[in-house]
């Protein structure tokens, strides 16, 4: 066989096909990357850094509010907004982020990007628009679409999904979200800071269905109090596009009773579907399951030669996530004698409303199902008995830890700095620390010293509850103080 | 010899000795407490707490103006700001979290709190007020009071320290503030953003001089783009009271040149010096040293049962380098053959500014100094280069790693959520992790994928330089890929 084109030719240029480029490339490789639409993928244009851009132009105008309402500064608390400038710093920050991603940058790399559709042939080789391309190993990144409720009257209705709706020139006056996951949740708060009517139709029983069941009760709180209505258990069933003055109709189910919600934008945000049409999948031997292309623990799928990460794979639809298994699958490749297993059990998440939710580990409903009902206990902080907090009148939110006797084995944290919390208790159950490392010094007054209190807390609780301990302690009393 | 009165008795309410009181309580012994000023210390009362709930105060003014003058919000930005109801914020966040510290919950956790001075009488006799009390174990937390530059007109000078400052009723015009270290720059940033304009006058060549320069540097920036007037390497000669509009003059050598600052009011924030003094140290054989009570490295002071902990000791007066040492103590107290000495290697602080300052570890000079020059490399990643930093339009900042080799050994951290960062890298310092479990799942975009950036760039610059790795991976890619 001729020597192949390429060392590694991966498909697709969003997180998980820019981690195994560069990482590839920076290990040596010979790497090819094909990207028919746009490099940096959902996440720098339409995902995670236009909603951060727009929730923080939000942010500034709720805090500009907030200072009026208090008294604080002598201005109008129904100030208008101007939603263009809050769409120019979206745009700004995509601009600014995204030479880091573009073909250029891979180019100086050593990267040689393609502006093509990829379909696989077989045999390493790899339709790349009109011409052939060999390859050792081929790394599918394929990623992911919005997945698009299928009910009556969908296919007439012009709605948004996180593709266009950082292109809207004028904020809408209502808008009804679909979906109450994380990006539903980011984009209710924002549009509703930023002057929208939002109605938020969440089909599951709880906003944010993969955090601990807290987190989703004080989010849906928060929403509600800054204006958003939140509809749970709420089945999208039809939808009605109308042309006067562009109001949409959606009939919803909420517990048996229909109600009818006026909106003059939808955004569709109800969960993903990975994208593995068109790429000769099936003609490669390459299997894909329910949740997107099958793979093993070693990101290998079932076709010799060929490998697959991030959004297309799962189970985790996160940036990181697909940055995790992008760096495994890169060691896997290099070292195929030494081979490890990709391990998600540490990772983190985060929703990045204000107070941002994250979690990490086994949720506490998880844990009980998993080790039974009597083998987990919670320790529970609110936010109210955190000084920093309490400084900074920020009191929504809590540190919950989840724990198997001693151990933690999940933790969910509501707070305004929640995302960076977070990854001090990952960091713990990634390395397998005991929870006592906790007790070391944590700088006050932080938000992360609430990490610190809960521990304490749950070290009490523990106490006052062990007769083994008031025992060794009267004998430890005697010994040490004759008392 | 009669059975004392209690096991332990607390000399100070502040942190060290509330840390102190519950655990030793928690921990089943019979405690006793003597304040003779404020339960909670100067932390609550006049310290962490008012300072943060006033930076938070300035920064929503300062959040309303930015709004303004993005034009994200129509609004003046030059709107008045109402210092009382700043003020107002302040002293309800110093109420909310008091009766948590109060004599009253002491007493119902079992803490028997004496209102009074206290003076030791030797042979563990206290004299409480107008009582003598006995006490197996005497635990001096005295804490510390700023400490007064000693120049002509000092005496005459009616001047703020952060036991006033937080009872202004009004803002001050020109407010002159003389040291540059963490207090000196939170309350000048927090003056400035409501409105004073603010002279900081510090002794040392730069601010935050126990931070890495860099950090100094930017802090620097930062203040005077906010219109704070920064002296460095300036030594206060003589102050003139005035009582022409109650205006005060300081004269202030700069570099041989001397300098006038008028103000209309004086924060003295030039460090800290140990409350030592009326408490019959001497007669009972207690050693005190320039910096305080003198201690081993179990806490023990040079008389038998008395210890001591806190800023009454040092070398760090923070609140949580105080509960560190009173942790420890009680320990070590109650397993006295088992007694571990304290460790305050991996003890990180911040500074509150926005954005925030901290540090862990050794600073790039120190590490020079104790390893060598050639023994030493950093890695600074600018903020700029941090999506999140740049969906919020907060660049202003770093991620900077000092190394011995591939080993960590100090960190310093300019961000807006740089309190929070430190505490992972305090976290890995302290339980002496590898460095590369910085590469575990980091959500995107937080602040804190920036740590994971950064290691990133140190495993790349040190690849790049090793002849060892490069022949290894040539190796590795021959056998690997047959390339």
């Amino acid at each position: 066989m001729a020597r192949p084109d390429f060392d590694i030719l991966v498909v697709g240029g969003g997180s998980a096909g820019l981690t195994v480029s560069i990482a590839g490339r920076a290990l040596g490789m010979r790497v090819a990357q094909v990207e028919r639409y746009r490099m940096g993928g959902e996440c720098l244009g339409t995902g995670c850094v236009p909603s951060k851009a727009l929730l923080h132009a939000a942010a500034l105008a709720h805090a500009a509010r907030e200072a009026a309402e208090a008294g604080l500064v002598e201005a109008d608390p129904a100030a208008p907004i101007d939603f263009g400038r809050a769409m120019a710093h979206v745009q700004a920050a995509i601009e600014t982020i995204a030479p880091h991603d573009s073909a250029q940058a891979q180019g100086r790399r050593g990267i040689k990007v393609f502006d093509a559709h990829a379909t696989l042939l077989g045999g390493g080789r790899v339709q790349v628009g009109a011409q052939t391309v060999t390859a050792r190993h081929i790394v599918l990144c394929t990623g992911s679409r919005p997945r698009i409720p299928d009910v009556p009257g969908m296919d007439q209705l012009v709605y948004h999904t996180h593709e266009t709706i950082f292109g809207l020139t004028h904020l809408p006056g209502q808008l009804a979200i679909i979906g109450g996951g994380p990006e539903g949740c980011e984009l209710a708060q924002a549009f509703a800071r930023l002057g929208s009517r939002v109605v938020l139709i969440q089909r599951n029983r709880r906003l944010l269905a993969n955090d601990d069941e807290e987190a989703s009760a004080l989010i849906r709180t928060v929403l509600e109090r800054e204006g958003v209505t939140v509809l749970t258990s709420a089945l999208l069933k039809r939808v009605v596009p109308s042309d006067v003055h562009h109001a949409r109709l959606l009939h919803v189910d909420v517990n048996g009773q229909e109600h009818t919600i006026e909106a003059d934008a939808v955004l569709v945000a109800a969960g993903r579907e990975p994208v593995v049409d068109g790429l000769g999948l099936d003609e490669a031997g390459v299997k894909v399951g329910p949740d997107g292309i099958v793979v093993d623990a070693y990101m290998r799928t079932t076709a010799p030669g060929i490998w697959a990460c991030g959004d297309c794979v799962g189970p985790y639809r996160y940036t990181h996530a697909a940055e995790t298994q992008g760096r495994q699958l890169v060691r896997n490749l290099l070292f195929p004698w030494k081979m490890r297993p990709i391990d998600l059990r540490g990772l983190p998440w985060a929703t990045f409303t204000d107070p941002e939710s994250a979690h990490v580990g086994l949720t506490e409903a998880a844990a009980r199902s998993k080790y039974g009902k009597g083998a987990i206990r919670t320790v529970l902080l609110p936010l109210s008995e955190v000084d920093r907090a309490v400084c900074e009148g920020a009191t929504d939110g809590f540190v919950k830890y989840t724990l198997r006797g001693q151990k933690l084995v999940g933790a969910q944290v509501v707070a305004p700095r929640a995302g960076e919390l977070i990854q001090q208790l990952a960091l713990l159950l990634h390395q397998r620390l005991p929870r006592h490392v906790l007790e070391s010094a944590h700088v006050y007054p932080t938000y992360s010293y609430a990490l610190h209190q809960a521990n304490d807390r749950a070290n009490y609780v523990r106490r006052s509850e062990s007769r083994v301990w008031s025992f060794t302690l009267r004998v430890l009393r005697r010994f040490a103080l004759g008392a």
